[in-house]
């Protein structure tokens, strides 16, 4: 679908496709359209079943890391909701997806001052020897830092990378900090470094260290790496800064076993006049292994999946196909996201807009987009159209949309993005305290009342998107 | 020290002892000991070095439970600290102390939707048969409720003892919510329980329980007890809700050792007119296993250590001796404290007054007592004093001044509480995350400021309080 026609308006279009020049007028939604959006959004506001749905996956789920027993377990419940729920189509498209176990994971400092570490061991990491990995600790204040380090400086050591992560309302900290976790046991190993410690990339003070993928590469040592939490960090900095040798005991049982099976779920509000042309809802499915995943993505798929329910239960249904993906294994690798690009290449053209939920629950405060320039009027309209739910913030038109909606960037789906509130958001990400009683059910409804009320927007407006930019976005 | 004097005053005083009425003039305190007073708070609210004491005990020690190997490295530690700082006398009066293991501690539901759970042992509870124990749970609102139970709802089953503790400034809800850790599992296992799950005395919503010390009674049954976070308890309390039955499985490896030696750390800034007149200053040095004790309590060690310091470095002593009394093992059972009521016996008559620290960090806003009713006007000169810190209430008369003072109760021994703001001390007490990172620099050296000022106004002063009213006080 490469064609952008915006009925309402007086276009100049060429006849080649993708190339119209369309300027909507202020107001070129037609007002059915938008009268309905708003009963949506202001039906929401007042209180969904969303809650009841991440209490659900959390409560009767839990834990569902990719390939785990867990994941099996969220598959069924993905079908069996979205059943409940009222969706068409449903079902689970098989995914193959990589599985990894975190088993024990113990860490003390033996000298100068010995103490007990609590530690979590990074999404990948290979386990040490049985009788665990003692050696003295070198510090870097981040992996640029640690790139820059001499082998000397490092070998046989364990490098311990201590950035700290900022608190931002739109997360922006995350991106400064998280290379380290990313690539740090790579970096180290290189040097010949015994294992990595990381300072975990969260913004709280708990005792409870954030987990979250890290990556090796082929041919190169891989290290055992695993994150401190943010009071450990600040132990281990305290007893370093003291000059004295600092030695740590590091025992990880973490290991990668076979792949598994795993699913995206899919269920649909099918259109009633286009249902050939997708708008895509997603979230994704997994979580790590700590918590019960309910800020991560919980929360995301609740919000997509009443919100698409909402749709589904008005009188007369939009003009295109609501999808609604539950996606497999984002947290390890995006192979529900990969499967689906590839799985539906022929019809991502026909994907007018695709957006993701997976930043918890905090209350929508900003919408941007990748969308053709000249549709950007129409993202300005959702954006007006959510003003009234406190979202007072029009970002740009270079957004990524989502983690899983990275491999259908190269089809140039346009995306939305629905930017939430994550003051508090890496306080839970990726640890043990990722849990129910994080989750406001009001901050839920007020995210079900902007997707709903955008989505139905996508699904029913005469016009389109166009096809976003090349790239995969950068915001 | 029966005699009940105020110099500066008209008294009435009939010649048997403790029988003193007095009513002090409004500014009965000289001028010169105000001054002084006045200097020492504001002096220390500019900035103290409690925090790096705090801070060196936790970096340096850790967690120190009695009978620990960190116990007593923490007795060093006081010795230490105490010659550094400037105390004479410095000794460390021999105690002997419990000694319990925590051990492993895992927990997970097996029905009707498997999870894992985070728990911690009670302090002092046996541990399971090392397969663990498995059974139905039964869940209580309380222990009130469980005591009214009948044996067959209980006998064989798990209980989930389910009181959520209230957030309160001045801690109040601890009380209402903590009966059923300290007698949760003797009544529990009266009824034939298997096990005791306890929601954690706590007003976070951290995955980190809360511990603390259980008893057993000699020939009642002693089953394993351990606490829930508060995400657990309400994830089991989630699942229960389904009507369907729950099935926990629960392992402790906890188990008791033989006693160990450990000691209450003594030092002093001796007296020069009335060295054998005592102004006691408390906080305990062990701390619970799952953090390193800095709100709970280092930093009431902290506090009265550089309130002494301080008074210590004054160009001319006080009158009366000031004795810091780093107490052995508070939390599993006051073995410090009693052992120094008993060796101390024949001096408590001197002890001028008491007071301990030991609710973390937060801000001094009340001032309590439990002194003879005629020396209350001088309770209220030093609330008078301590009102530029903030301290804005004025408590009653019937202060215990904490917990390591109840054995001095029948000695009469007049006490002060400076009530501090417990608002999030219930977060992390007992926990894991009972770490340097919760404390306030600057809201130590308010509290070093108040306790300052007032352990001086108490040393020098001429006349005294009198003799505590009978009783260990009830606020």
């Amino acid at each position: 679908m490469r064609r952008f026609v915006v009925a309402t308006l007086v276009a100049v279009c060429p006849l080649t496709a993708g190339a119209c020049l369309a300027a909507p007028a202020s107001s070129s939604l037609p007002e059915p359209l938008r009268t309905t959006a708003a009963s949506l959004r202001d039906e929401a506001v007042r209180g969904t079943g969303a809650f009841e749905i991440v209490r659900s996956l959390t409560i009767e789920v839990g834990p569902r890391p990719a390939g785990s027993p867990g994941d099996k377990l969220a598959i069924a419940w993905g079908v069996r909701t979205m059943r409940e729920l009222g969706l068409s189509n449903v079902r689970a498209e098989p995914v193959t997806v990589p599985h990894w176990e975190p088993g024990v994971a113990e860490a003390a400092i033996t000298a100068p001052w010995p103490q007990p570490l609590v530690i979590l061991p990074l999404g990948g990491s290979v386990g040490t020897p049985e009788a665990g990995v003692e050696a003295d600790v070198v510090v870097f204040p981040s992996v640029q830092d640690l790139e820059k380090a001499a082998a000397d400086q490092v070998r046989g050591k364990i490098v311990f990378l201590n950035k700290r992560m900022e608190r931002a309302r739109d997360g922006s900290g995350y991106g400064a900090a998280v290379g380290g976790r990313g690539r740090g046991a790579l970096v180290a190993g290189k040097l010949g470094a015994a294992a990595l410690l990381l300072r975990s990339v969260g913004t709280d003070n708990n005792r409870t260290p954030h987990t979250g993928a890290m990556r090796y590469e082929e041919g190169q040592p891989k290290i055992p790496a695993a994150a401190l939490s943010n009071p450990d960090a600040d132990l281990l900095e305290a007893q370093l800064a003291s000059g004295k040798p600092v030695r740590v005991r590091l025992k990880l049982g973490s290991r990668r076993l076979p792949d598994e099976e795993s699913a995206n779920v899919i269920g649909e509000i099918p259109g009633r006049e286009k249902p050939e042309e997708i708008v895509l809802l997603g979230c994704h499915l997994d979580s790590w292994f700590p918590g019960t995943g309910a800020v991560d993505d919980g929360a995301g798929c609740a919000i997509v999946l009443e919100a698409a329910r909402r749709i589904g239960a008005l009188p007369q249904k939009p003009r295109r196909t609501i999808r609604v993906v539950l996606f497999a294994n984002e947290e390890f690798g995006l192979s529900g996201a990969r499967a689906y690009a590839e799985a539906h290449a022929a019809e991502l053209p026909r994907h007018v807009l695709a957006g993701e939920s997976d930043f918890g629950s905090g209350r929508v405060w900003r919408v941007s987009s990748r969308v053709a320039p000249e549709a950007l009027p129409f993202v300005d309209e959702i954006a007006a159209l959510l003003a009234p739910l406190g979202v007072t913030e029009r970002g740009g038109n270079d957004s990524g949309g989502g983690a899983d909606l990275i491999p259908m960037a190269p089809a140039r789906v346009p995306m939305i993005s629905l930017g939430q509130d994550g003051t508090y958001y890496f306080d839970w990400h990726h640890t043990a305290n990722d849990t129910l009683d994080k989750i406001d059910p009001k901050d839920l409804d007020q995210n079900v009342a902007a997707w709903a009320a955008a989505a139905y927007v996508a699904a029913e407006m005469p016009g389109d998107f166009g096809r976003a930019p090349e790239g995969e976005g950068g915001e």
